[in-house]
């Protein structure tokens, strides 16, 4: 989900734009602790500083590595929600399931993460690590793990260049060779298989989370050229139910409320789609007393919709009245040019959905509409008679770029991610094939099972 | 409640439409126990049988004594979940409070009023007891609580005349003379102040439950006639409450099941009125999956409603599309015959509200129109295109004709009755005046209390 | 569903209680409609009486033809709420696509299958129909249909040998042979197959509604003897999605309220298992105030429970203070005797899951324990001590036998069946193979969009 | 509220928390614009500094008149919430109702204050303002006002001796004498009392919004100092609703959210009090899946929170499981050490209630205990096993400080005062007395119902 949506690489366009968030507001997109993050007090690259770790170590390359106190504060908050790695730890601390494990990983770099490595560490692992994006490190958690000697390789800011040379300091390591890669979005994959494929003959097998990288495996897979057994985290049901249902039902009120201040009781809302997306939208408004509308192309969950008590419309029925306009269909141009033209004074328009093309962003930049940036990741794209229409992130993934997610969330697939490696490492030899399996179920089971422990006094 | 809206004596029209209701579904009326009460197997006035109990006594009049193991068992299910009652009954049972009091009473006759009853004895009264209301009386419990020596005067489908007459009898018995008179609706008041008015010169205090009998006897006091204290049930927090948003919010999913069996999930409902009852329904309705708009004048609750997350319309805006419709706004017309031209087929009318002139049903009495009774309780009135509406108990109050009262409910009215019954009895000559007293505060807390603790794991 | 739960030939001990649920409350369980059905006047067997319709015709066996006019009212009632077969009506109509289908029928016989077979009739096909179980017709249905020319053979309270007789005279018929099997259960199936296997050489396709049906015909595939393509309705997304949370959510507050007239509001309540049937009852008592309780194996489903607010338990942790306990495990002896013993005095327990046997009811048929029938379903269990549990329906579904199930449901398990029937009668040859199909998607969605059409005011 | 809770001169012990909150969060506290505020650019006092505005006038003083068209976005920004006050400048604009009134003002000065402001010049008044707390004022806003001419005295970070200057700046003006006082905790008044005791000749009335203000006003009253009308508006139907149930329904999410990013489904919450506030609270936590208990020991309250499905607990009972515990009683010390000591790790404590006494903070601040400030408004308060309690504004009221009001409840109050303003303004001679009133019902319905038709469809 993550790579998809925020992609690494901005284009010209998605630069310019970026590059007013990075100093306003990229802090929001990955949990409130980054804004302590400063990263304008020292321009020099991390490529061109020498840093020591308190043991002497050098094998890391992070922005300041005095910023580790603090990154460890934010790796023990972490900790307190993410229990299921925490029993894992313990469970599994014993036997040490990951000895000798040396796992290579390119994922974002936060508190979370954090916790996932160190539990790797704690079960037997050794680790290298760098950023599957150039926005998203917490610049003290890297320093953090770098001080525990994890090598990290690392910062908040990277520039094209940067990343890939960060991957290859993971990757190319004189006497040490990886045997397990953890992937997010699939470029440190990439990057073996161009650079050093002679490495996959150690490797037991990979894990992969976003649904980018998931689709290259299969694409190798289908071209004969997997050479390793892979696991999809992405298509996991607990993932699946929680990036979306669960999650959504909060992130849509954090979102909307972190960014306009708008008051739910009262609005008139209508949420396009009714997927898990949409159900966990339309739940969470309606219980904080919005109206809310609901259009769905797709007649068994309109019908869904329906016996959930929601007024099932076309679009155009209601663009006139309605204050919020949310959109989580997985289609293109579902809000269209002409219809913001028909939108109140006011309204606000967002999308929950995975790509940025559900509102038609592109047909509001046209001479007669001024944008004004009233605050960070909120635009008034103003017409010719004053109307204002509110459009949050650009019509980008709201609760991605506008609220946090939270740590339990991360917990489950941060545990499944963990459950995955232990998995393909202790398995027999022939178990898993040169293929993408889905976690078993009964792993699904487990780490949910390690879940609810933490959670409920079962 | 009760006496207001589900009068005494029907006027002719009435007469006509509840001689049917008599032998179908009064039952229904007053729980669902009462459909043991076979009353057409014995055609003798009670008036005129001699009965004894299995003491040999015959100071009572009612259907059928031997029915009295039948009725002890319903008053054995109705003590289950009336919980306060019976741990005031324990509470109290050593300082016998009500010690010496001779209460007469004249309420509804049910299981639940017979815990109510068995309760004051236990703390030491002496009862007589007589109905107030020609239909309402479950003649088994009547025959258990003549069985155990209580002296009740009662039965189902008592005359006009039948009905002063036990009265009477209730009051006007030699050898004994009342001190205590437990009133709902006014009428055992009415008839001591007329025909035995020195009566009062030993009464220490009148409790009284409706708002009729409350409106009498604010009446009495205005005009100075009020020569005893009195107690107003009526208004305390807890019947309120009860009465209307908690008891409301299920009996109007009760009343529409046991009727039409319609399905709620996705129906489209109006609710006329956002007071108490409104909100109950309101609230129950949107649970089921309805979708629900609401009609209000008051623009404080106009807001309730519209932060509440429904939306506040104008009837006429929403009258062809909607399934269902519900008055509960206390006002007349509020839904007229051009409404109900305009309704579509197969849509449901029904009132929850105090009168039974909310829906014009006297404007649906027309040649062009043709009613048919399709079920107890309800009629399909037919437009000459074939068109049907589906009216319910004929505008008349919803959750009385059609659903049952639960005893928790009732459990709170009793409770509070017996809490003002032991105030009224043991207050220090002097300290209530010949005035009409709300229940002080400490007093509903109490009964509250009582409540509370038999109900939460405190 | 309906077959399995209640079986069609009570066995001794079933056959002696339900006795006695015949004459008090069978009539309960079909429709409230049901209760006009008059058993007890006329007690010549339907076999014995020569009857005629209008028409002057004979070819049918009801209780009473005299019934026909009260009948169709109830069918006119039922049109009301099945607005998806009343628009295929429409659409096909003019089609007719099942001119030329000769279908024998053996479903329950109620007011709504009267709209299903009406539906078929006015599509083209010609229709003989008979009832898959012993209690359930609606006499007046039966009659109304046979009345317009339907070839019914069906009355309330057959005899075994009734019930086949009956089958063999709606297959039997000397001059026409059938084409379609439309059955809910699998027994005109097995009849046919036993005793005129040669019908199937016309047969175009079966289709099938139940559990147990859909089981038959898979063992017979199995075995390489069906020798028609059959469609299994049972399985669709729309049948299952309302069978159980959209059904049960509103079924198990209209069972608890008709058998126990119970206050929903602040009891606690524990649901055994949180699948679709578990999560409707949970979600249903939550919105009325209830305080509820899941258990749950599954760990998936655990943490849904968990999301959704529900406190995850053992049964032991909460057995002493549950007010009430409902099972939807699709287990054996979910609630054990022990647990029984445990339960406080006046709590309730009943089943809606499919087996009778998740509450172990047989343990408590011990000399030991007294039990009392206080009202129809509902039995009070009484411990030495005098503590009652209050049972409901034997521990047999509850929905099924306390409540009725909304017409709108039927409607879509009716409009799936009718869409199945058109489909396999039109499809080319060689399309379907003599197997059990599922409901091909698009079809699902068809008669989704049927209903949605019917349902809101896009 | 405002002043009661944040009190504008700190104590000793307050100053260095706040101090510590000035630079860091307390940004957070008054909508999030005024993040954008720059307190540290410059360090000369808006006292000695000379501004124009592009009028040429300087009769204000704020700290940076160049910030005003910021300002004048962030007040359009407010407009599009405010459709009450808009509506009620539309409709008065005609007929100048405040035509000849001239006001002082002492409020918080933020968008939405500007609003209520330009309205009151709209209407036909002139306005002089100053702020009513040290710490609240967003620069921007006040320079914006002084853009348009209204003279403004205030600015963020003032010391005591510049508040009192401002308010003194605010009345004291040659040539212009005040007939009008709008106030928000009585300091203005209490000035004019002291300073200027004839300005009360010409006063026609007071309007003040705060508990604290109307307090002083009631004790002036009873003291019969009091020398002209005063209007509470503190206590209106309207504003009690919003400032309680709905907005906390809302600020209790956002509260959370923001400081912890605690995911709510599952999580097991207590909630202390079952007043508005509590019912809010537990509402919108039982909406997103949390496990809600509640303490309450009015029985009324708590048997509405059985009711409502919550179980009604001890605070001991739970204290050991919970995950969260809100206060909102009213009471002191409902959470102690004691209890604090037994929380689990992790565990958050915030507080909803208007005194920051809930929770006994104080015995937290112990030599064994280490606090950490992790965020701003957040602490870790460690014990010496390690343990954490995360606790959010050291016990303030949570929605104050971490999050934002919403626009459009601040809407209801601001068009309160403005309907009492012109009310008290216009009234004839007489009318009112020299005594506090509160707010006919009649304006408490008109103001509810501007609001209500810039909100719903009617």
């Amino acid at each position: 989900m993550w790579s998809q949506e925020f992609s690494r690489f901005p284009t010209k366009t998605g630069r310019r734009s970026l590059s007013r968030s990075i100093s306003q507001s990229s802090t929001d997109s990955y949990g409130s602790a980054a804004s302590y993050t400063d990263s304008s007090d020292d321009e020099t690259s991390p490529r061109d500083k020498t840093q020591l770790n308190s043991k002497g170590t050098s094998d890391f390359c992070v922005k300041n590595i005095k910023q580790a106190e603090f990154g460890r504060r934010e790796i023990e908050i972490a900790e307190q929600d993410m229990s299921a790695l925490i029993s894992l730890r313990k469970r599994a601390q014993g036997e040490k399931p990951l000895a000798g494990a040396k796992i290579v990983g390119c994922t974002h770099i936060t508190a979370q993460t954090a916790v996932l490595i160190e539990t790797l560490v704690a079960l037997g692992a050794q680790c290298r690590w760098t950023a599957c994006n150039i926005y998203s490190t917490q610049n003290e958690v890297a320093a953090a793990l770098s001080e525990i000697g994890v090598a990290v390789f690392a910062w908040k800011g990277e520039s094209e260049d940067d990343f890939w040379w960060c991957i290859d300091k993971c990757v190319n390591m004189e006497g040490w060779q990886p045997n397990m890669i953890l992937d997010d979005g699939g470029d440190l994959t990439h990057w073996v298989y161009k650079k050093y494929p002679n490495v996959f003959k150690k490797i037991r097998g990979i894990v992969e989370e976003s649904v980018t990288g998931v689709h290259r495996l299969y694409q190798l897979s289908k071209a004969g050229k997997l050479c390793v057994p892979a696991m999809n985290v992405n298509d996991s049901v607990t993932k699946q139910k929680f990036d979306n249902l669960y999650c959504c039902r909060e992130s849509i009120l954090d979102g909307l409320k972190r960014t306009t201040d708008v008051m739910f009781g009262g609005k008139q809302v209508v949420v396009c789609g009714y997927g898990e997306v949409g159900k966990g939208c339309t739940a969470a408004l309606k219980a904080m007393g919005s109206i809310v509308y609901v259009t769905e192309i797709d007649p068994i969950c309109a019908l869904q919709a329906c016996m959930d008590g929601f007024r099932v419309v076309k679009l155009n029925e209601v663009i006139r009245q309605v204050d919020v306009i949310i959109t989580c269909t997985g289609n293109k141009n579902v809000v269209t040019r002409d219809q913001l033209d028909r939108m109140k004074n006011g309204s606000i328009v967002c999308n929950m959905g995975h790509s940025n093309t559900e509102i038609d962003v592109a047909s509001l930049r046209t001479p007669e509409l001024t944008w004004e940036r009233v605050r960070s990741q909120v635009d008034h794209v103003i017409w010719p008679d004053g109307k204002r229409v509110i459009l949050l992130a650009e019509g980008r993934l709201l609760n991605l770029s506008c609220s946090t997610v939270p740590t339990f969330v991360l917990s489950i697939t941060a545990t499944t991610q963990a459950l995955a490696l232990i998995e393909l490492y202790n398995a027999p030899e022939g178990r898993y094939k040169q293929d993408v399996y889905l976690l078993p179920k009964k792993m699904g089971e487990s780490s949910t099972a390690l879940i609810t422990v933490g959670r409920t006094s079962i």
